[in-house]
């Protein structure tokens, strides 16, 4: 299968590549870079260093015998998008190519605009392009579950079966975003529904869970040359690496706020699971399709204790956790019931976020210690925007 | 009150400017006039001709003893809205200031683009300037009946109290919009809400039919030098305004599809009463409060037949109605009940679409019916972009 990873630099981006790569698809992976552009402007950097795209391409074809080809483009350029579509003739887009940090979005007023701007007009010309060149691809689109926000109700895989005065509708399901980032997806998806349905396209809507972990059998052939990022700051940092930095380097974890707040996540090998079972799964013309994407979730300060529980066993004995001031907006006490039925029956086997993945996390960690910039951890931007 | 008003040049800007002066407020109207190039562009205009702003003021200053003050600009320039928020420190602000054609925004791919970046950006842009500047004014968004599409079930106005599952919340209320043009108001609303929910902002998002009616107090004082526009054509022409049209001319009228397609509608005077309404009712800090407005709802053949019926009374007997393939891609047979109890129980007393409201809208047209250009009836454009 042809498919084109847009993103294809980024934390999941490019372990996709290699993923698909090595099944015998012909990948074509594109990025602008914008993610490396503000990981210098807000001076945060991953904990092992990563080697940029021409590099990990390069590395990856003198090994490989199926070669991954790139483009280094951007989607708001809409002609090289088009040109990109018509050349290129993919069956299948996998499309992470989004500005991804939510703090980053609520930094200021630029950075909230560029957000909205890069991500909805960015998957909008892409759904023209796709329209002009290619319309019955399989758009695969990734979304997050922080799009649905904390509702006292079941969260329904984007759809919502809905009795209202004794009548029946199916409805997208209402959603309630936590910053102006998750606002850039919900509108992307609405866009791509609203195209599904004016014009037959295809499209699967991923809404995921944080994302942990950092070995694929791809990365771990060639750790030094094809590694993916390990964020452990206040912009790009997701908890998990942050709680698991923070006691490797004999730091408080730092739990946002009360801690109740529960999350759902799942390991970097499942993603690609994901997203492998949404390729092979084409929508129906016109079809709308809407998986949510995690494995587990709990509560912040349950994973905190998840992890200083088996810290303790390899000697890390001087953190605790802590609960700071809440740099978000949200909710600290909720009901969370998220479905995530699709995948599995679509034959998801879950890894589970236990001792012995958490201790690959802190072998990681502990390899590349020497790195820490310790001062990146704190959340420096706060959604009240004083 | 300092009211600003955002397009106040437009077809409901320009009247609810004088509305607003005459009755004491202290008026700053703001445009880009970006309609007016596009309609330079298309070759459409309004049926009689329209002074513009600079002149409407002009008159308007010269007779009245309240002066309305002006500025040209636009909303994606952040630095003159956030400037223009410091000065003049509204108390309410009336956001129209959108591109309002769900055709042009179907149009084409930039047309679809421009669409969703000057109403998305703009409005973005307002709310990080209302943010710093007076976090405390009432912004007053129109958004449209359209954004909520045709659902199987009755349409509250903007949030619904849902049950699943044995358990209960307040939501957003589903909406599935029509066109790029309607996407783009979703959007905004959904950005609005966190606004208020995140910074404490005061919302009323207006979700309107569509609006008939030349003749407010004011402008029949001064016709000549103070009108609102007539559009008739198939960007910004509403099918009540060129079905008198097409009867005063004797052409048939043209219903899209079927015609059996639901719409709400209300007359102009209306619109000012409900927007007068919103400023008299501050919603609590943090508040995003939504009213529909609009007074009736009809099927497209019903409102057609209305017409020819009064009009046969006046000796239109060569017209009839004519169902044309629909441009649009919407259900054409649907449940339909908007709800629109808010703004009622705050005091509306709507005016009826009947027959002396038909001759008047009637008579307007055949005063200009000597300026009509025909060929601009016409849809040309396709949801289906072919």
């Amino acid at each position: 299968m042809k498919i084109l990873i847009l993103g294809g630099d980024g934390y999941l981006g490019w372990p996709t590549s290699m993923f698909f790569s090595i099944r015998g698809h012909k990948i074509c992976a594109v990025d602008n870079f914008v993610k490396r552009k503000i990981e210098v402007e807000f001076g945060v950097q991953p904990l092992s260093e990563i080697k940029n795209l021409h590099q990990r391409v390069k590395a990856w074809n003198a090994k490989s015998k199926n070669k991954i080809t790139y483009k280094v483009g951007d989607l708001l350029n809409y002609r090289f998008l088009d040109k990109l579509l018509e050349e290129f003739r993919p069956e299948a887009i996998i499309h992470y190519a989004e500005q991804p940090s939510a703090p980053y979005s609520m930094g200021s007023h630029e950075k909230a605009v560029f957000t909205q701007y890069n991500n909805v007009i960015g998957n909008l010309n892409l759904l023209f392009a796709i329209k002009r060149n290619c319309p019955k691809v399989h758009l695969i689109k990734l979304g997050t579950l922080g799009e649905y926000g904390t509702p006292n109700i079941d969260i329904e895989e984007g759809w919502l079966n809905l009795e209202h005065n004794g009548r029946k509708d199916r409805v997208l399901f209402p959603k309630k975003p936590g910053s102006f980032y998750h606002l850039s997806k919900v509108h992307d998806s609405a866009n791509i529904e609203f195209a599904c349905r004016i014009w037959g396209l295809r499209s699967t809507d991923l809404n995921q869970g944080v994302v942990y972990g950092l070995y694929t059998d791809e990365i771990a052939a060639d750790v030094e040359n094809l590694s993916t990022s390990f964020h452990y700051d206040g912009i790009f940092g997701t908890f998990i690496n942050r709680f698991i930095t923070q006691m490797v380097s004999n730091n408080n974890l730092t739990v946002y706020g009360k801690g109740n707040q529960k999350r759902g996540f799942l390991n970097l090998i499942d993603t690609l699971k994901c997203v492998e079972i949404a390729t092979k799964n084409l929508p129906d013309k016109g079809e709308f399709r809407v998986y949510n994407q995690f494995t587990e979730f709990s509560s912040l300060n349950e994973i905190a204790d998840r992890i200083l529980k088996v810290g303790k066993k390899l000697g890390y004995k001087k953190s605790k956790r802590v609960n700071v001031p809440n740099p978000r907006i949200e909710m600290e006490d909720h009901y969370y019931n998220p479905k995530n039925t699709h995948l599995l029956s679509l034959g998801l086997k879950p890894i589970k976020f236990d001792e012995k993945e958490i201790i690959r996390n802190i072998k990681f960690v502990e390899k590349y210690i020497k790195n820490l910039d310790k001062d990146i951890f704190e959340a420096k931007i706060k959604w009240s925007l004083k």
